[in-house]
């Protein structure tokens, strides 16, 4: 397995300024072309540090990738470094000089001559052309070791290293890489571990368990000479976790519990409505999030009063002042009323304490989920436990979010 | 000037699973203190790479900082490799385990033995409580190096670096840092940055530009003795940019637009109400994101059917079949309605196109909001300029909670 480390290059990084975000991406790209991210550094404009950083590198990986300092100022070093690391000379390239001189002339009226050294590549190097930007990306390979150098804008980088940089390093690899997600709610990333524990010990495929807010997933990642191959051998673990799982599991490579209802929904011809308390509209903005959202949700209300939960959704005055606003009874009324107002197949409602403070029967984070479907109307009681505003609407969302997938399973 | 170095643990990260905020999170706040961060390091949860990255990160700085694995799980090894590497023996912190043990009952009816470990503590170190999740963070100090570790995801970082680690370090510094932001909307980033070009140009107080999604900030930094000297720096530029850039200014310090838009509320004791096609939530979502929004907001419909336009919020079928849901028109007749429905003093309304594709007259991130106050009903045209959906209904119900901060400037 080729083993790769990625340098992102830039002062502006190690202030704060901007948002690493082409590691990332390259860190996934190359996991899924089976190229093993041992490390990312993040070093500034500075000549020591940088050729420091690269030799290090090199010395303990077969692929070094670069973004970033291939700019025209005085500060854009990584080339140059680089080049010296390498032992290749820099000549000026006429393609990439009318390429540089043509993309700032759409915009500018003159070129700077300070551009003219981004032009500049290896010697017996490849040079990756930049349709987007003033600065080609180049690689030097010497004695079975390879340096990439891409741009530090992702809008540059990203097509070049899609278009240009990953073909190229495709030809090094050989094998696959194949992963699978299974996403799971109600049960905790440790509870969800030990059910799988004898599969965590695996090799080929791994499977390892992560937390995200209010969620739990397992990752199932294989490597083959084949996509087939790299299926075939996940398959039967990934069968066995939906065995031990099942019931918390809501999909697999799913991007979020959003995203599975908003499928379900469409796959079954069903429509959602919403009637929210505490979470004000978090619900309706994750469904709408989902292109397509418009053939399964039609209307949405947030009734922070108790008057609009009245006028919008027929709450009864008498459930409000004898059970509260923050109980079963009104959740049940909510979920029953915007089924009613909206026509929609499926009506959820929420109505909790999202914080900061509560009382001692109804804490931060305590919540009536409402659910009106063809069954008729029931609601549960849920609590996150945390006295945090932005979680426990979050998390209680997703909880509701969940209730209507389960719901729409009974269509 | 104190160096630092800044190591991201964890698999997840260099599969490219998840992005590296926290990276970028420490490099701010750390460039605001003083602190120079000269690189930071992603390495999985493997002992070795571990160990050698934390070891040649302290032959380098006076101070690395730690995030991730702290979790439970084998892989978790963190503080196992800091302790060894700076010879600290780890022994079980009673209130730490009191506090984890708290907080997973909170949620569940048992704690798995596996947690037992997070509340593991160097023998002579420092320990930062954690009150958002399982692991307490710890520093560890010897022979003038410093090692600090919290735990990885951002809503246990953020709070423990705030109000623990960065006292702890500000020892280390001596004198204070006193930073405010000044958040504009309507203008860009460069736009501001050249109507301020001098004042960027100064060292103590430094002003310093940023872009966020819709909006730039000025972050004005001064680094003093005292508080009060610090303040008594800030404040001539701080009038200075006020007079510049007043009428884009929502806030000194504000955390977001909606927050201006609560506070606002709650000091001319308004109401406001919304009515959303394409944001479908997300406006009364942020509204209700802040503590006491209960005594500023009522009612929010987030209507995407014209059904729901029709019958909840007074939209004249004649309106939109000869406008279209996306107009003008239909903007006015939902701020007005949802104004009525509400009893509100200030309607707002959003109808737009967030994407993927759109029309020619009507392209994606193009949409009409309107509000309703006591000066009349009106809509404007906004245009993202991009065919991205997330980033279209962020920044239109940004520019819509502006708009209604606009409003209430008027009462």
């Amino acid at each position: 397995m080729l083993t790769c480390e990625i340098l992102s290059v830039g002062t502006e990084l190690l202030l704060g300024d901007i948002l690493d975000t082409n590691a990332q991406y390259l860190s996934a790209e190359l996991a899924a072309m089976g190229i093993a991210v041992l490390r990312r550094c993040t070093v500034g404009d500075n000549r020591e540090r940088l050729a420091e950083a690269v030799e290090a590198a090199l010395s303990r990986s077969d692929l070094v990738l670069l973004t970033g300092g291939l700019g025209p100022t005085a500060d854009d070093i990584t080339k140059e470094v680089c080049a010296e690391v390498m032992g290749f000379s820099l000549t000026r390239d006429e393609k990439a000089l009318e390429m540089l001189k043509a993309y700032i002339l759409k915009k500018y009226k003159n070129v700077p001559e300070t551009n003219y050294k981004q032009a500049d590549v290896p010697d017996g190097g490849t040079v990756f052309y930049n349709a987007h930007g003033t600065a080609p990306g180049v690689a030097m390979e010497r004695d079975g070791k390879c340096v990439v150098l891409m741009p530090g804008p992702p809008s540059e980088m990203r097509p070049m290293f899609d278009e240009q940089v990953k073909p190229f390093l495709l030809q090094k690899t050989g094998g696959v890489i194949v992963s699978h997600s299974v996403r799971t709610m109600g049960i905790g990333e440790s509870a969800m571990a030990e059910t799988v524990a004898d599969l965590l010990q695996g090799s080929n495929p791994t499977v390892a368990p992560y937390a995200k807010q209010g969620e739990a997933l397992l990752r199932v990642t294989a490597h083959a000479d084949s996509t087939d191959e790299a299926e075939r051998l996940i398959a039967p673990v990934l069968e066995e976790i939906r065995s031990r799982l099942g019931a918390y599991i809501y999909g697999v490579d799913a991007d979020s519990i959003q995203q599975a209802v908003v499928e379900a929904l469409i796959a079954k011809k069903l429509h959602v409505a919403t009637a929210e308390s505490c979470t004000a509209g978090y619900i309706s903005k994750r469904i709408t999030e989902i292109p397509g959202a418009s053939s399964v949700f039609d209307c949405g209300v947030a009734c922070y009063a108790n008057a609009i939960k009245q006028k919008l959704l027929g709450v009864r005055e008498e459930t409000l002042s004898a059970h509260g606003a923050v109980s079963e009874e009104t959740a049940l009324e909510m979920a029953a009323g915007v089924r009613a107002l909206s026509g929609a197949d499926i009506g959820v409602s929420v109505t909790g304490v999202a914080g900061p403070g509560g009382s001692e029967n109804k804490p931060a984070g305590c919540s009536y989920i409402g659910i009106a479907d063809k069954d008729g109307v029931r609601a549960v009681r849920f609590e996150t436990g945390r006295d945090d505003r932005a979680y426990n609407r979050y998390v209680t969302a997703s909880k509701a979010l969940h209730l209507v997938w389960q719901s729409i399973q009974n269509y």
